[in-house]
């Protein structure tokens, strides 16, 4: 099998021809980087991808973290992985230079991520908690924090997590319970237990920096007192050297059905004196500081589930190319010589539904990193605020349409293999246990429904909801001069009527009914404004390939672009008419799933 | 967490409720049995379930067979549950009298077996396989076959295999190259390799018999020439002691997804001088023997998915039941206490899909394998054949809705427990694993779908496809009267005669265009035909269901009575409807799947 780990022309299609990445070196920030740098370092990733993340990736998954009581025990590959990208300069790729970094976009930042991604799983997530995190202390700790806790995160000496989840809240942030009693000197001791810390420890770093969400004592009740600390694994002194090691312990770590590079921890604060803490900002504000990393990482698990449709299709794409087995029922001569699977219809229709789920994913979550560019570089404050304004709207889509489909698509890449599918010879498995975590992690696909429809739609009297809607309607104007593309523009526009309608209806309800009885519909609804934004964005491609067939394409080019605009056709065909089948449950309000009686099951 | 395996209710109604099996026993075979043996059964199995398999399931599925050469290392938990099984006689609980058996129905040993399945993942299939391996003799083989082979399956002695698949064939058996060369004595020396044989190599048993396809020498090509082959593991002597070691040699385990439990195994046939084996039945006809064996196989992948559609349902609804996390939107004090997340509508949502697929596909399941009681006991020959008739069109959809629907039944009981669904604490993401090779093996959904449309919708003068209308016309007929499901009956009418109009359109199509275009959406077809028929079976629950509560049902009995309505209504609303979109596709026959060029992707 020689299958690539990415479509390398795809990601070039996506961050040169689609979003025009380029443009964005006219930005201050980005002065020093042209067209070499951004592909420079994306081939430096997949480099490492190749040379270092690939040859471990089964190992990582098959020998799991353990914890022997004293210490986690991982592959030593795992650091040799993440040493290299260290080295390259890529685990700051983002960051300013003055931190050690390269300044680069961060849509660039993560196409050069997900090489290591796709090649190594959850292992350069080790990478990523670390930079968010160091992202938040950057963005609102003090300078002697920065100096403390972000220059050894940024030079890859400390690693970084995000302590959140509790045993007894889950999702349920009000409920936290993690205590923090203020100390003379300004400090706090911090007690508590979290669970599900990704990353939470292990011996890759000289020292982890926990971000803890705990209440302050006497701290109001419920998501009003939470605050934010820099809790460390070990102390570290005012000349940078560690120190004691903090009260902060393992308690245990988890055996996951994926993502097994990575180790999950459940974590005990203060079992003896309490742990040391630092306040990040203010107290009571911890939560909104949180939302910072929250929303980066919620773009980056849209990656991360793109990423892992991306290259289960790729490789399922090559076996198909490579594996004869049958015949056409066409084939009138039972002993002609079989064919390759992918001549059988039913294998290319499950080809194309991984494409069009998983570059259509893919083009929505680089959009989305675009945006976290465009808030931050933009020309202009008006500019900077749309951008904002629109990222915060798609944030939920972003976060869940790529973990729902691109499962989807992977369960489908096991299907192309039949049974070679279920074995761990080839990784068309672990791809979809890798990926079930998406829809989970960062809040589920049901948390961020209701986020979407509860409080996205119409926050500041729908200023998202209409900015995405007009950027939809665009794209729909301009391919409508487009004859090839007129009856997609059409479509498109028909489906965006009925969201209209379909959100009027939904929100008007809830003046009449129950809000819980109102929004029980409201996965659909997600799903529906998510087939609409990736139908949006297949029109977008498909654009952008009728003009460059028009500039006439040369031969291998050609065919790349004729994929796009059949799989638009897919999509347009096999996918978009499901809208209307979300909009006929959503519009006559039913409340099936609400009146289930929890006795009745 | 108390969890039921599975709902004991549930599998009452659906027994003598749904299906009133306990009129079977007025067949002579069964006429020693009445309710309480069969509950017998069923409660013997439900023992076994919790006391021995349930306790080691989640170790048998970490710790994977493995192979050091020399034989296959299994954990020894797994024979002393396969011994509790012989032991109890549930192993050969179908089997005649005179062979050790109980002489149940099908339908009440499928009942049984559920249990194990459920609490044991594969465990029960080394059983499974023996009892179909020795069906199969029983039916083919002769007197002398019975007494060496079947008499020692029966008993638990022996284990028994299918060794069909070949590594460069697949599913295309008509490639497969294994080769039988007739002695002088009457036997047959085989050559050949075989993977993905399921339970291929252990030290459960005394001896394996396989079951062999392979070529005799200048037999025709293709599919005309195959024959079937008893090879056992250790020659059996005359006086039935074992033997010499056959030339049989264990080339490797597999390492699966799930499903571990059974060892999948690549079998080496014949590497010295040829593996002795006996000739099943006639040269060249082994396939149709082997299509007995895999129809009941077929029929089993249905009950196996359904059950892992049950048993997840189980356990995710009483975590939802019992785990506090959240509050209600509608709840306006932050501070009230969490809700158990039952009371979410999102989660009710996906308690009652679970319940639509895992219910609706055990009934489909269930009513197949009582068709199998039909065949070979109904009172006519008459009823028999129109039994035969039923089944043997109903047997794709059977193998493959059960396994596509409850896979993502499972998907949606990992959801309901988060991050906890994740990780191996609980079996939800097990159960997901175990499930996903049930679309795969016994025929793909891909290949069942073409058995479906191309084969089995127009045999014998649509003799199949008219009866499966004719049965579900009743039923409407019947519901046509009962006001609460008039419009139920309504509904499944018309989707009724959009199915006809679509069968007719794409059949009709292969008289203008090429099949390969015209059959490129089989599988919408087969999903548009389950999705009806499993309407069906909740219509004929909801019948059921009207009809004691019209008699009065007690308090507990009424609450499980307007579940099932309550859950036919959620079908009715948000499944069926996805009929006529996959009908739209179908008769506008869309050929996106089949213009799809290789070089596009």
């Amino acid at each position: 099998m020689s299958a690539p780990i990415l479509n390398e022309r795809d990601l070039d299609f996506m961050l040169y021809e689609l979003f025009d990445v380029e443009s964005m070196t006219s930005r201050p920030r980005f002065a020093d980087h042209n067209r070499e740098t951004f592909s420079g370092a994306v081939t430096t990733a997949k480099t490492i991808a190749e040379k270092v993340f690939l040859p471990m990736r089964a190992k990582a998954d098959r020998i799991e973290p353990t914890f022997d009581g004293e210490k986690v025990e991982l592959i030593p590959e795992l650091k040799t992985a993440l040493d290299a990208v260290v080295e390259s300069g890529l685990a700051s790729a983002g960051a300013d230079y003055e931190m050690g970094g390269m300044q680069l976009p961060y849509v660039v930042e993560c196409a050069a991520t997900s090489y290591l991604s796709a090649a190594g799983g959850t292992t350069i997530n080790y990478t990523c908690m670390t930079t968010s995190n160091a992202n938040l202390i950057e963005a609102h700790g003090t300078q002697e924090q920065i100096d403390k806790w972000v220059v050894p995160m940024r030079e890859g000496r400390f690693a970084g997590t995000m302590a959140m989840t509790e045993p007894s809240a889950g999702s349920g942030l009000a409920d936290l319970t993690t205590s923090a009693v203020k100390e003379s000197d300004g400090s706090y001791r911090i007690t508590g237990n979290k669970i599900f810390t990704s990353g939470g420890d292990h011996e890759l770093n000289e020292n982890i920096v926990h971000l803890v969400l705990a209440r302050v004592k006497d701290a109001p009740k419920g998501i009003k007192g939470i605050s934010l600390f820099i809790v460390p694994k070990f102390l570290v002194n005012d000349d940078g050297s560690l120190g004691d090691r903090n009260d902060v312990a393992l308690a245990g770590v988890f055996h996951k059905m994926g993502g097994r590079a990575q180790t999950t921890t459940a974590l005990s604060f203060g079992e003896n004196d309490g742990a040391m803490g630092y306040l990040v900002g203010e107290e009571n504000r911890g939560l909104s500081y949180m939302f910072h990393m929250m929303n980066e990482a919620r773009i980056m698990a849209g990656i991360s589930s793109s990423i892992l449709g991306l290259t289960a299709f790729q490789y399922s794409l090559d076996y198909a190319k490579e594996r004869p087995q049958g015949r056409l029922l066409s084939e009138k001569d039972p002993l002609s010589a079989p064919v390759n699977i992918i001549q059988h219809p039913d294998v290319r229709r499950m080809l194309l539904l991984q494409k069009a789920y998983a570059e259509g994913a893919m083009a929505l979550s680089l959009f989305g990193a675009k945006l976290v560019d465009d808030e931050a570089t933009a020309e202009t404050e008006e500019q900077k605020q749309a951008a904002k304004t629109l990222l915060d709207f798609l944030t939920p889509i972003i976060k869940a349409w790529p973990a729902e489909y691109c499962l989807k698509a992977n369960k489908h890449a096991i299907q192309v293999l039949g049974g070679h599918g279920y074995i761990n010879e080839h990784p068309v498995e672990f791809f979809y246990r890798e990926n079930r975590a998406n829809s989970i992690h960062e809040g589920t696909t049901g948390i961020q429904s209701l986020d979407l429809l509860g409080r996205k739609v119409p926050y500041n009297g729908f200023a998202g909801y209409q900015a995405c809607l007009d950027e939809i309607t665009k794209t729909i104007e301009f391919a409508k001069d487009i004859d090839s593309l007129r009856d997609y523009a059409d479509e498109l526009s028909n489906a965006l009527a009925t969201l209209k309608k379909t959100t009027e209806t939904v929100l008007t309800a809830t003046q009449s009914m129950s809000v819980d009885a109102a929004f029980c519909n409201s996965v659909k609804y997600l799903e529906m404004f998510g087939h609409i934004v990736i139908a949006w964005l297949w029109l977008k491609q498909g654009v952008v390939a009728e003009a460059a067939l028009a500039d006439g394409a040369h031969e291998e080019d050609e065919k790349f672009y004729r994929g796009k605009l059949h799989t638009l056709k897919y999509f347009y065909g096999h996918e978009l008419p499901e809208v209307y089948r979300w909009a006929d449950i959503l519009t006559r309000l039913d409340t099936v799933n609400y009146d289930m009686q929890p006795d009745w099951f």
